[in-house]
């Protein structure tokens, strides 16, 4: 199943049978916490835009190997050569990853089993998904060592209340995986020999609707949300009738007066 | 009290003695679960547009007939004769009954007694305040058909955190009133046969406050939501100063001054 | 400690040896549950502008003397002599305040150990952290008196779910502590012989951040927030990098990689 060398930083992977549909990339730093290095990152942005222009790929899950889900940045390699156009360079990049999460057509769920700090709080928020084990942590802890976590505050304080976010911004503290789960920044917490099986309920729920419909789903949703209610709607609209002249929804619409299952050729 | 011919597809009632500033607006298709078509869209933008006008009418509560709140759009009258242009001025008349409701001067209350889907969860979610028994269930459960909710999500992302939302647009899943209510969704939940006791008790309150306050802040509340914080405070510093110079406000705080009760003609 | 005369409407306190970076602002008119008379909101002014500049001062606790925490507007003072010019300056002053908290670089934590009620209410949500006892109470309740609270809106609307907010604002109604964790408008709740030892304990560990990354963080999170995601990125990017490039954070990064303490000369 595996598609790379043993030595691949994102390990992509693609499911048989009634998983077919579902891509898990799979950050492989795992004695660094599977920590953001550059070159992990140019890794995940190539994965994620393979996987984006994928017709075949319907949902993807984005996971840590080892102990860890993800500890942020790799600081080591971001100290070894301090200069202000190098650390623009790697944010940038870094938020380049963060927003082809957002605009590629299939949903990315995080799978969270460890500890999820800084950049790895922020890969979370900025996931439309996010199904946890108890025994997962969060935290945008760069503040313990001088270094306010902000790009990760630009995804927290969209997924958290503005109060709980700042919280966790000044003080770097832990949050586990209930309270994030009270708070909006994941969906589902389970115990984490279920974890698994709940990310796989969860794709298999998405994997049974049309693509077309999920893609202008999740592109309309990130984009009505940044506009005026008026021109929100009027998106929305545009977006919900051309839905409605796909072949799939005319289809699945007259299974459901028919009373049958809709007879979609291919998910 | 009722108004209408038995037949029509939202019968307005209005309460009487201490219920008279309360108008009801019933959904009225219980058989096809008070699903929006586009005759009913109309009988509910001219009942809303009747209302706003109405001096007397302080408090409008939404609610259904028989056993759901609403089902949503009418599915079989919108698979009739499929077009672009006529799901365009479907969804913009829809959005002009949602658009009104938010608009007019008098709060509105949703009261949610059964299941609430697609475009009825967006009503709950456009509502002011909602209210929901114990037996209340929500989706947004287009994609399930394979049409994404897209003109619901306006709505429901601005109730709900964004994770929570997009599972419910992805997934065409339920959620309990328990659950809608830890999540923003309604403002209260209690056993069915206390559903109206709770909604009337909200009422009340309501119709207890000045008109032009209620109207004056409902309106600024939506206007302010949508700028920063900046512009924000400057409406809300012109609307509160306006309403401190109603006879109303004036004679309340006189009254608050005074430690008696305010001496209003005509709430 | 205390540097202003026993008559202050707003009594400026700084802590000693740990505490040497905790500047508490009490309110002051314990008989009058700390309403916001003009003066008062004068003094308030001025001692937030004092310490913006106060290079040593870390953090700024907002505390009420007497039952209260703060009961909003000064009625009394507000129906002297109404004229909508009057009414206007008034909420820009009180406007000037509010945004002058939001917009200094230390944080600013709400101690509630009472009522904060309207302009109270507004006091606690635009502080950047909140901590409550047990017995402290939250309501707009303007509405009571003809009054809608409009300006605390403002507040509130960027705290809670719209919904839980529209309830307050149009009920009048309290909610108690533990309801106000919940939906986000306090970050913590402890029985009130427990308030002090809480809002030390986060006081703490705000001053043992650098001053600079606490700074120029609480800045970004504000004005990211008015932006949409890929602006807000723009600035994030760029003030961490700038943060990165700051003494402080190269030690703290660099004594995390050595497994050390960092050596921040001055926090």
């Amino acid at each position: 199943m595996t598609r790379q060398a043993e030595d691949a930083l994102v390990c992509v992977t693609r499911g048989e049978d009634q998983d077919a549909g579902v891509v898990t990339l799979t950050l492989n730093r795992p004695r660094q916490f599977n920590a953001l290095s550059e070159a992990l990152l140019t890794e995940l942005q190539q994965a994620l835009e393979t996987v984006a222009a994928d017709k075949l790929a319907r949902v993807v899950v984005l996971a840590g190997a080892g102990p860890a889900f993800c500890a942020g940045h790799d600081l080591k390699e971001m100290r070894a050569a301090p200069s202000l156009a190098y650390y623009q360079a790697l944010f940038a990049q870094c938020t380049r990853v963060m927003l082809t999460m957002q605009r590629m057509p299939q949903p990315v769920i995080a799978r969270v089993h460890g500890i999820a700090t800084a950049a790895g709080c922020q890969l979370v928020a900025m996931c439309d998904l996010a199904v946890a084990s108890s025994t997962a942590r969060f935290a945008v802890s760069g503040i313990n060592v001088g270094l306010f976590c902000a790009t990760p505050g630009v995804a927290l304080s969209r997924n958290l209340s503005r109060k709980q976010a700042m919280e966790m911004l000044l003080t770097g503290d832990f949050i586990d995986a209930d309270t994030a789960q009270a708070r909006g920044l994941v969906n589902r917490v389970v115990p984490v020999e279920k974890l698994d099986a709940e990310v796989r309920a969860l794709c298999h729920a998405i994997c049974a609707k049309p693509a077309a419909a999920v893609a202008a789903g999740k592109g309309l949703f990130y984009r009505q949300l940044e506009t005026g209610i008026e021109a929100a709607y009027q998106l929305a609209g545009q977006t919900m009738a051309c839905n409605m002249m796909d072949e799939s929804a005319l289809e699945g619409v007259q299974a459901f007066i028919d009373k049958r299952s809709p007879n979609w050729p291919s998910r």
